[in-house]
């Protein structure tokens, strides 16, 4: 089984290494505040003093679970101590911008990207367990470079110990993917809070707020540098979603100021009921060898996006269904 | 104790009817549809055959619990057969639509408007439940015909046997805040679902959606027509929410394409933290005294405004803290 480094012990992080522990594999820590340090020592858990001790113990697997702000310092650090057959992967919400960071610090070809999709708006390793990332979905990123040897490393530890289900996707699909699903529903709900908090009718309006209000505004309950980094690394794709919303509420607002039909606007088909998830018993199995030409990167990341996950992980072979 | 009848046994119809009959009033309700009353008797309620049936019953209050685009056929129909003492009161989501309906069809001077900020996604008398309104805020909303006696059975009504938490508002008041804390947001919702199934990586991004889309769309998982009729009722007030939403969503989209700051638009203060609610013992209880001059009426929703709500009702008068 692989021996795993985990660099940065907050929600994410913290979350991974201690499934992992769980799961028997061999797990060390670090993090910058030594006030987590203690508290992850305290769980249990392994944990080096600084960066070049974690580095020191060659772990197969080099998991960047940094906040997005802090990945292109943090990735230089590790340039400058991680050695051998070490594979880097993150844990951040934008990939291409992590990309680019690692790249920059010369990680690029012991790197693979990564993300799981689960969180709470609660954030530090007190409010990480063994359990958040349990039926997680990941997505896996690779570019032109990704080494095959270093993915399937990478997917035997997320779809093994982390039991996770992989999508393995493009930087470029996954990042306007997230902006779709995640980083405009942060803005939008942060919107909704700062209309609310700019209107004469404040107070009782937020009296008044039923379940729906308190739903569609928790995640901009979060940390707002956290939601302002996720922005702003992926501000192609999320400028690009709010400009379709900003088109279609600037329709609907004109339809009602000026008593038009609506219709239009909520005959729209529910994505979530439109999609038929078949069993997948149903799906056509693919196995994807991983040749030296380097054409699987095309034919998996092509699956992933069409909504294929991993299945079955071979030296030589990915199987997605 | 109040007699009552329901007309409408929906999900806040047939919960307000289920909790009335836990609470031990006389409750009579009646639904146009054939199955519901079946299924409304099944669950041993009292249920007549048609509104003037229940109208004949001569109930203190009676409850208008139809969806908003039924309520102008439904006020005409009981304004033929209504009779003495009865008030009309209603559940609808928007107020001033409402209350320019009762008056078209003559049932002005009997009606106080009532808004139970309660409910799910689901509808129907099978969603409902005789606890899904326990401790629910009402707003109750007074025009400048509104009877004191009438308030004073609503309140009454809305404070004792169905135990909520009641706001005096106006019309406006409450609908500008309706606007944006259920309207708007159910209006980001819907979009939100809409640039989701329109966008080329909808079926990864639908993979990939974690808790936070599901929660933030989750409203608009309801009936389309209904949130239509919601928006279009309201359409004034909706609208300018949405004007604020586009103006500030077109800022930051702008920031993003010319890599400007983004700080301001994530600085805002949180308003739910912001507010901060003294315990009511530290408040001052206002009494509001019901005089001829009808006074009370700017002054208890003056103070509504500002977050009060109904402590004690009395025959001559209203607490509000």
């Amino acid at each position: 089984m692989v021996s795993v480094g985990v660099l940065g012990l907050g929600l994410v992080g913290g979350s991974v290494a201690r499934a992992l522990r769980r799961a028997g594999v061999d797990v060390v820590g670090f993090d910058a505040v030594p006030a987590t340090r203690v508290a992850a020592r305290a769980a249990g858990l392994s944990v080096t003093d600084d960066v070049a001790s974690l580095c020191r113990t060659a772990p197969d697997v080099l998991v960047l679970a940094v906040p997005l702000r802090a990945v292109r310092p943090v990735a230089a650090e590790v340039a400058r101590h991680v050695g051998g057959p070490t594979v880097v992967t993150d844990v951040g919400s934008v990939k291409s911008a992590v990309r680019d960071a690692v790249e920059a610090a010369g990680l690029g070809e012991r790197y693979v990207g990564a993300h799981p999709m689960a969180g709470t708006e609660r954030s530090g390793f007190a409010a990480s367990s063994e359990d958040l990332l349990d039926g997680a979905h990941w997505a896996v990123t690779v570019g032109p470079t990704t080494r095959a040897d270093a993915l399937v490393r990478v997917l035997g530890l997320l779809t093994g110990a982390l039991g996770g289900t992989v999508h393995v996707l493009t930087d470029e699909v996954h990042d306007e993917a997230a902006a779709l699903v995640s980083h405009v529903p942060h803005v939008l709900a942060t919107e909704l809070l700062g209309v609310v908090a700019d209107a004469p009718v404040r107070d009782v309006a937020l009296a008044l707020a039923a379940g729906s209000f308190r739903d569609t505004t928790r995640v901009a309950r979060t940390d707002a540098r956290r939601t302002e980094a996720m922005v702003t690394d992926n501000a192609a794709w999320v400028a690009a979603g709010l400009r379709v919303v900003v088109r279609d509420l600037e329709r609907l607002a004109l339809a009602l100021e000026t008593n038009a039909g609506v219709a239009p606007f909520f005959d729209r088909p529910d994505p979530v009921r439109q999609v038929v998830r078949p069993d997948s018993t149903h799906r056509t199995e693919h196995r994807v060898v991983l040749d030296e030409q380097g054409e699987w990167r095309t034919t998996l990341t092509g699956l992933g996006a069409r909504g294929a996950v991993v299945v079955r992980v071979q030296d030589d072979a990915v199987h997605v269904v």
